[in-house]
């Protein structure tokens, strides 16, 4: 089977705070809040984020948009990323691919996002985002994205593109 | 110089009333309602997603949240491939992927999606988003995705995967 | 820990004699022949793609070339949704994306794919590529992509698009 | 319609003798020179890629196999953005996406890589692949990718991973 999992060295977080900071950037991304999405489990190289589905979260047939479910798939990328870097360093998203293998047809989005590969500027992660109705969990979407480092740049200051 | 430009016959609508429908199916998605999107432009083959910057759009720095970006990228390439449905068909996002370029530092985003290659079953797009600031626009983002005809389904009703 | 393993119910083949099939298939394949690519394991859902490396399998810095990268890595997953067709079905990519996360810097290659999710027409598969030298075995790349069942079309026969 | 045109400036080479250096990195790529592929034009930005098809290039239907697809559209990417390098820079893949639009069944496969933004360590390009038949081109791929300046690094040396 394919191990495509990270070493304990790629995993391992250069600022004992990291979980501090990860939930402080995460607070201040008013999207993120206006989304409902909560944080929900912060270790090193990998978060959860999940939400409750509102009315004003949906496409045309009442399921989560498709917008909502990459936002959290992006953004559990990103932070799981996130949870590695040093105390003086932000991330942004490169780039990300998503597959929407289902649909987000259920009460609560939940996205775990993992690092499959740490480097000292790009990171690759993965997430699944997975749907739960009726107490039944299932894989809705995957995404598979790279994030890059920026070093020394708070991530509390707007910065520039690479 | 590249010249993926779709043929005449690829953007051909199948519905004469493609306009008129690809309104009314965006204007179901409470989620393009609550980021305040606004489907401004409906050509065959072709579709433009316009919105304005508010205090909860955003991430740590201030700017569109990628969510954002990427939520109107996805819907432009979808819709883009709606014009071009028959009149009984809907359309599902089987995967895209996305390049975040520059912060989308701005007041307005605009995302411009079109379809690339139309099949019978699967259609695919290319969206780029611009994001609009002191009368100066900036492609922040590009997007290349996967759709998925139904056939036969509703847009109005609910659907299941592929 | 993401867990997006497909269920028993998604990997089990439509055919009982789904492994000679895909060996089959894959012996037509003239250029993976040209390699020197081998299908060393097949199994529901799974296959592995092994190839040593050549002198005329490099790019400018003596590893293997990203393009045999990817050719064993796109040829993994289709394989693994191949397992899991009909006796009168065929494959096409759809689309892949890759991510080459260190130097294919070594003597062999060995490409794992699996499918993530079956659908009736469309499967979602990942592969990982590892990299071998000196009995140190390295994950090089991943991919995640989407490929599309043909049902009643031989695989001997050639197929028109999507 | 989309516009993601590169400005002026993106395009701007920083070595003057950009061509021949594109030329000779080209020619050290074993794995192209294998596959018979020239390098045929080379501009600040785009090149192009051309190759004849061969008995040992095909998938099982006789058409070009989806492996050389892509290791011309990832080829013909890396070396848009290489153009645009300094004297003492390299370039490395980090990812691409690649749709394939229609079974390249023809005798010639010809990719046009284009650079869409450059910056100072990331390039985005995407590339079409065309496949000529009885005179004529018809596209059949179109790639979107992400490429790492390594600045300071010879391509002629070994690199190591960002």
């Amino acid at each position: 089977m394919p191990t495509s999992t990270p070493t304990a060295q790629d995993l391992k977080p250069r600022n004992e705070l990291f979980a501090e900071r990860t939930l402080d950037s995460f607070s201040r991304q008013t999207f993120m809040t206006r989304l409902g999405a909560v944080l929900e489990d912060v270790r090193p190289g990998t978060v959860m984020i999940a939400l409750d589905r509102t009315p004003d979260l949906c496409q045309q047939h009442g399921f989560f948009h498709g917008g909502v479910v990459g936002s959290v798939a992006d953004n559990a990328g990103g932070y799981a990323a996130f949870t590695l870097l040093g105390a003086e360093d932000t991330i942004l998203t490169v780039e990300y691919k998503l597959n929407l293998m289902a649909p987000a047809d259920g009460d609560r989005l939940v996205a775990q996002g993992q690092v499959v590969r740490g480097g000292k500027t790009l990171t690759v992660c993965r997430s699944d985002v997975f749907v739960l109705r009726q107490g039944e969990k299932k894989l809705c979407a995957t995404m598979l994205g790279t994030f890059m480092a920026l070093h020394g740049r708070s991530d509390h200051a707007t910065v520039a593109a690479a």
